[in-house]
């Protein structure tokens, strides 16, 4: 697996455009992407789970337990959320000015929205974004789009790679957006994944649930779940490969790159988190499951102390003890032990006589691990996660004021 | 039920006494905290559910499994957790010292610390200070106690009630510390109760359990769950009045007192925690089940951006909709209404045509009340938390370096 360039238009057969419509009022910046297959595609989609949905997120959900789908249409600024019925009309509206403007079926024309919520969609420039988008479609316009999608992102947020595969080569795109759960409070993580092999909708679906199982269910910024997260894949066969079925080493190959791509994006938005200054990877092993080990590894990821620690490069093995201890999981607390990049900091429930200057050292980095062994079973997980500094307080109390 | 002065030597037949034994290096602050019943005493305690609990916890917990105990020792500056044997051998040397000291058997003395963590108590240090608290254990001396285990407190915490009884009357003090999960990174919640009745063990510990379920078991400060959280109340029966027996109304209304001052000294916690500039009380209604109601409760009162909102004075009934929607719990958003004190923000899923001037002029207010009605059945909760604020950034990432 190689990385290339293109973005979401990498994948033979996609074209892309990201244009600017003024959805918060006064903004210039580009707030509407358009991603579009030239063939047929199968589409598979991964949503919030919080009660509290966006109309964007129904209305996908729709098209992905169908299985197809030609294009996603996208905009920042609004969230369409907490909207009602209007917000579902405007959906169906969306979806149908695209389609109209591509001469396709609306019912295949993915909807997502990300930014503040509960004010009305300005349909007016949402359509004239359509438009734009619509005419300014091309095979290079992938990092368009990446821009389009940014709310508090600092960076766009793209990869692509190719895959070499037996009767041919296999390429994977995406875009995502997220800092945080931005915009009054809430917002986005949304993700694009472009490929050219053809696989059929449920497969694909399958394998981007394992994928996000193993990527953006395993960071976190802030442990906010928002009512738009939203992770497509399109996937319209233009590479030529016969079609992937299930068991074969191609479609392992396939699922394996898949994931790869899930967790470098997953990856870029922890680094680009609200006020992050650290990127931190929670290394569990020892626990009598994985599920154990995913549990300990989200309790430390999560723990505002820990993540306040991070942020004061303080090798604070006892938050860390403490944050695993209240996980939920059963484990013999004096058989933990805790390591900081290679530094052991603690060891047998005690701490070791390690040399304050090298776990200080290790913390200093802008990317480090903590590692947590429970002294048990088989069972290990990985999980990343940012510090809580100064700036994520600043970001997020006066967002709205 | 009036309150009167006190604290823990409010009761009948206890004393106390607070001292400084320099338990942190160089400190000059009272830190080493005792109460004695004058009586026999029966005992009951809520103990941290972290798997990683520090020594004078398991210590404490055996003695409320026999249920007799005539005196608490308390030490700040040292939480004695991760201290392996030789941490319990001097939770057991601490129990024979003030044994000794009082003339009482040592398997009725608690014991229970606070302070930095992984660092083996002081031994000599602790000694002198069990010898001045038993020299200068006196019926005026809780609010000296109160002051002896404060740690990153910024003020003492007590409270003694007395409760007009068909037989007399009964009195309660208490004396609680904690302001977040402190000292390097879990520190501690401790609160202890003296009280003048006569009831037996096994009634007294199902009491506690319920006062604390409704009161400590619903606060946050930061939601991370220290190692030595320890709840303990001691009734000597002194009062005169016969023993409260299950079912009678005097067991009721004395149960009833003992939960009032619990939830009175947790909201005395939030109001203290690290950094808080605002205490809130978030309450849940229209929940299919009280469990429900106070999932999304606690799902709000924890959330990174809810807090940041308080702080901010930001009237953000979306981030308030956004963490109740992934507390796990099944509601119809759209019969979802939040209201800030009396302005009511959001209705029937969406915004309500609010002044934004009304909704940020409750939240300037240092308390107020956030109401969400989930629109269902009849389960309530309410809820006590903090915001979360630079302060507490400063606090947390600064503690140790």
């Amino acid at each position: 697996m190689n990385q290339i360039k293109g973005g979401v238009t990498a994948p033979k057969g996609f074209r892309a455009a990201g244009e600017a419509a003024g959805i918060k009022p006064g903004s210039t910046k580009r707030d509407c992407a358009l991603i579009v297959s030239d063939a047929p595609a199968t589409v598979a989609g991964t949503f919030t789970a919080n009660v509290v949905k966006a109309a964007p997120v129904h209305w996908c959900r729709n098209i992905c337990a169908v299985g197809s789908a030609r294009a996603i249409f996208a905009n920042s600024g609004n969230a369409n959320a907490c909207t009602g019925k209007q917000g579902d009309d405007d959906v169906s509206a969306t979806a149908k000015a695209v389609g109209k403007a591509l001469g396709l079926p609306y019912k295949e024309i993915c909807v997502c929205s990300t930014g503040v919520i509960g004010v009305p969609m300005p349909m007016d420039r949402l359509t004239q974004g359509v438009t734009a988008c619509a005419q300014s479609l091309a095979q290079d316009g992938g990092a368009a789009a990446a821009e389009a999608i940014m709310t508090t992102d600092t960076v766009p947020k793209e990869i692509s790679v190719e895959v070499p595969m037996i009767k041919g080569t296999a390429r994977i795109g995406a875009i995502a957006k997220g800092s945080g759960m931005i915009a009054p409070g809430m917002a986005t993580m949304l993700c694009f994944i472009t490929t050219d092999v053809a696989i059929a909708a449920q497969p694909l679906q399958r394998l981007l649930r394992q994928a996000v199982d193993r990527s953006f269910n395993r960071m976190c910024v802030d442990n906010d779940m928002s009512t738009n997260d939203t992770v497509l894949v399109l996937a319209n066969g233009e590479s030529g490969i016969p079609t992937l079925g299930p068991g074969s080493s191609a479609y392992a190959a396939f699922g394996s790159a898949l994931a790869s791509v899930c967790e470098e994006m997953a990856k870029t938005l922890v680094r680009d988190g609200e006020g992050a200054t650290k990127f931190v990877e929670i290394q569990v092993s020892g626990a009598d499951s994985n599920e154990d080990a995913l549990a300990v590894a989200r309790s430390v990821a999560t723990s505002q102390l820990c993540k306040t620690a991070f942020f004061g490069q303080d090798p604070n093995w006892g938050r860390l003890a403490c944050a695993a201890g209240y996980a939920g999981v059963e484990f013999d607390p004096n058989r933990l032990a805790i390591r900081l990049d290679d530094v052991q900091v603690f060891d047998g429930g005690m701490p070791t006589a390690y040399e304050e200057k090298d776990a200080a050292a290790a913390m200093r980095k802008p990317e480090f691990v903590v590692a947590l062994d429970l002294g048990g079973g088989p069972g290990s997980a990985v999980f990343w996660t940012s510090d809580l500094s100064h700036d994520y307080v600043t970001i997020n109390a006066d967002y709205r004021t």
